[in-house]
Parts: C-alpha cells; structure tokens; sequence
C-alpha cells in the first residue's frame, strides 16, 4: 500500500469547496476522487489539510491517499492532470511514508487575501479579489495588525458557535502589501478557524474605512463577540497558499 | 457636440471581439453602444482605435464618441461602469477636442503576449495566457527578435491576403521577460497588421522549441510567405495594453 501526497492548485469559482458533499459533483475533492477512482479501479479517499469554504482559491491545497496501484508519481501527476477540469491542477505528486496524514500533520498554514482597492473595478482580477472603493488607512490597519499577532482565543473572529475544541489559535505573521491598487494580506498561522481570515479581513477594512476602531480587535479578542468584529469578506479574494509539515 | 475618449479594460473571453456585428450582443463595441444609448437617448457609435479578435483582451483600449449629452465626464464614467458587464471597465473617460479620432489619430500601439511556459498547467491564467510545456532556447529567441525589430513588410507575417493598403510596419521593441512560469512578450510599434503578434509570437516559440531556425525571419520577411512562419497562437495570452498618441 503506498500513500500518496498530492499538492493541488484551483480556482474555486466554479466550486461549492473541498469537502466532498454527498455525490455532487461540485467539489474539489470529489473531483479529484473520481479521476483517482478511473485511474486505479479503486475507491479512494483523499485526506485533504483542511476544508476550504465555496469559492475559495488555492495554490497549494495538500492532500493524501492510500492506494495498491503501481503508477509512478510521475504516471498519476500525468493522469490527473489529462482528466481533471482545467482549474483544477495537480502541482506535484510523492510518495510519503505510511504514517503521512494531510490534516493531522499540518502544522500551519498561510493564505492570502486579495483586495482591489479602487473605484474603478478590474476586468481581470473580478473573481480572484474584492472591490473596496473607500479609501483605506493603512497605518490603522498595521495597527490594529499588531494587536492580533501572537496566541489568543479567536472564537470571536470565526463563524463558530460554542465549541468543546480549542479555538484558541497562533498568528505569526499578517502582511499587508501594495502593489498598484491591489491590496494583498498574507496571513501565517498554525490553523485559522472556520471563515476566521475573512472576518479578520473584513474587520481589518472596516478599521481602515473608519468604520470600526483599532481597540475593536482588543475587545473582540476579550469578550469573543462575532458581533463586534467587522463582516466577512467574500471567498473570491481568498486563497490557500501552503500547508507547513515539519 | 463633445467628443468623449474612454479608456477601456476588457477581458475578451467570452466576446466575439472589438467590432460589433450586425445585432450581435457578443462585441465590446456593441455593449458599450448599447448602454451609450440608454444613457443619452441618442444614436452613438464609437470608433476604436483598432479592432481586436475574439478572445483577445485589453488593458487600455481606446475609444472616442460624439454626444450632444451634458453630462460629466464623471458621470459618464459612472454610469458605463455600473451598467456594462463586468469583464468591461472603463477606466478613464476625457472630454478631448472634436478633431481627435481613435483611429485616425493612434500613433502607435502596445501589446502583451503570455505564455505559461511549463508541463504543469495553470488553473488561475488559463484564459489569460497560451500553455506551452516544450523547454525555450531563450537565446535563440532573442537572435530572431533582433531580426524583427525596425520597419519591414511584415505581411508574410500577418493574416492578411495581398493588399493594396501597406503592409510595411515599424517595430520599435519587443521584450521577452520571465517571471517563473511565465513569458511576457512586450511588443511595441507603430501599428500590427492583422493576426500580426500571434503569428510573430507562434514563429518565436517555434524558434524557441527548435522547430524552426532563426533564420526563418529573414526568409518571411524577404519572400512574404505566411506559410514559411509559425503557427497563430491563441488570442488567450493577447493583450492590447496601450494605444499611443502625439
């Protein structure tokens, strides 16, 4: 039996997520299951890093499998790729040992977040960002930033109810970055809860826009209020960028 | 009467091009005309500085119209922006003088090729870029760009069947940039016959690939042959990034 580590890149427009949901069609793990199942005889299940939401985008989507099949890395990256829809992509395909295990191995993950921060919209970038027209304190923003850095609970930032599960995570890094109009927040940690970057991303532009004030994350962070924090961007802007293994 | 130039961003894949035919709901040209008219009331046609095919996309299209209307430029542009797809933006809207022609007037003209040069796909530039998986002799590619630059009958080099209209053109630059996967074509000049920058970027990868010498542009050029160059690639990777004027 060898295990099989897939890195896969998609465009999640068309997609209700990664999670395989019933026998729809409209995953990407069903997408990927299926191709495996034609190309092995077998029925497979692939063990994804964790879920992305609908319409979420990535560049490097980790997940494994178990198979008796004899294709090389080579062979199953070739078949993949012939019978896959076109944005779905498989990156690279290895050969791990045994005891790999996609989700319970991570051990952090980045995204990126996309703004197009203009009045007038982009042609190009419409379903890979969001339009914001207001302008944006940027300097309120690398504060408010700061502040969220480091171990807290972030249950207040999440589409979380009540949970038994920690939902106390670790940020190590939020990036901001200009590049024309297009605002791009990079965000690293060693997990992000359910629509946690959207949130924060919406709460980062709502301070920028002087709709919400930099104590807002303060207060958020202590009386874990969904309510306080700002609304939760759209999935078009957001992509999973790489899965930390150590 | 004023006449307006719009500056125009569109994403040419789902269009038939540039030039509206007939009734057809499928060109730039006619969903911009169609929600001119409602704006005005009027009758308007605009004149592009040049047409493009279908498929092809542009950063910076240029367009100039007549109107008896008082509106704004401002609230032109608003209103084209709310009112058109959005794989249409306008980016800029001018009152210029009644003599300034689109047409006419262009002195010159930019335009981008990408070619996602790589045996992995793309899922996010798909449609913005032509794949070619063969390894480039970049070097070679430069030689035969060399041979391209400066004025010449580029007709064997075109889709254009013989003509009494000139088909001597003067290319001031072309730039050939690499950013990981990705070749960016630049080419700049005075104007581009028809089909004129897909077959000069079809001959260049061939020369890249091995499939045709460098040589090969002299020949086109001296005996005017379109078949003696390479292949039309995809109007996919095409962008008509500026138009210039004096």
């Amino acid at each position: 039996m060898k295990n099989i580590k897939l890195t896969i890149e998609y465009d999640g427009r068309r997609y209700l997520g990664w999670q395989r949901l019933g026998n729809s069609e409209k995953t990407i793990q069903g997408k990927i299951e299926t191709v495996l199942a034609q190309m092995t005889g077998e029925e497979i299940e692939i063990i994804g890093s964790g879920r992305t939401d609908a319409g979420t985008h990535a560049r490097g989507q980790i997940a494994n499998f178990k198979t008796e099949s004899n294709l090389t890395s080579g062979e199953i990256l070739s078949f993949l790729n012939r019978y896959l829809p076109n944005d779905i992509v498989i990156k690279d395909v290895e050969e791990v040992g045994e005891r790999f295990h996609a989700r319970y191995n991570a051990k952090g993950k980045q995204y990126s977040y996309y703004v197009w921060n203009d009045v007038i919209p982009t042609a190009f970038y419409r379903h890979h960002s969001f339009n914001v027209p207001q302008e944006l304190d940027l300097l309120k923003m690398e504060k408010a930033i700061e502040k969220l850095l480091g171990t807290h609970d972030f249950i207040g930032f999440s589409a979380l109810k009540k949970t038994k599960k920690s939902t106390v995570r670790t940020i190590k890094e939020i990036r901001l970055e200009k590049e024309g109009s297009m605002l791009h927040f990079t965000f690293i940690g060693d997990g992000f809860l359910h629509k946690m970057i959207r949130i924060l991303t919406g709460t980062l532009l709502e301070i920028g826009m002087g709709k919400l004030e930099v104590d807002v994350i303060d207060e958020v962070l202590a009386n874990k209020i969904r309510q306080g924090a700002g609304e939760t961007v759209p999935a078009s802007g957001l992509f999973l960028d790489q899965v930390f293994y150590s």
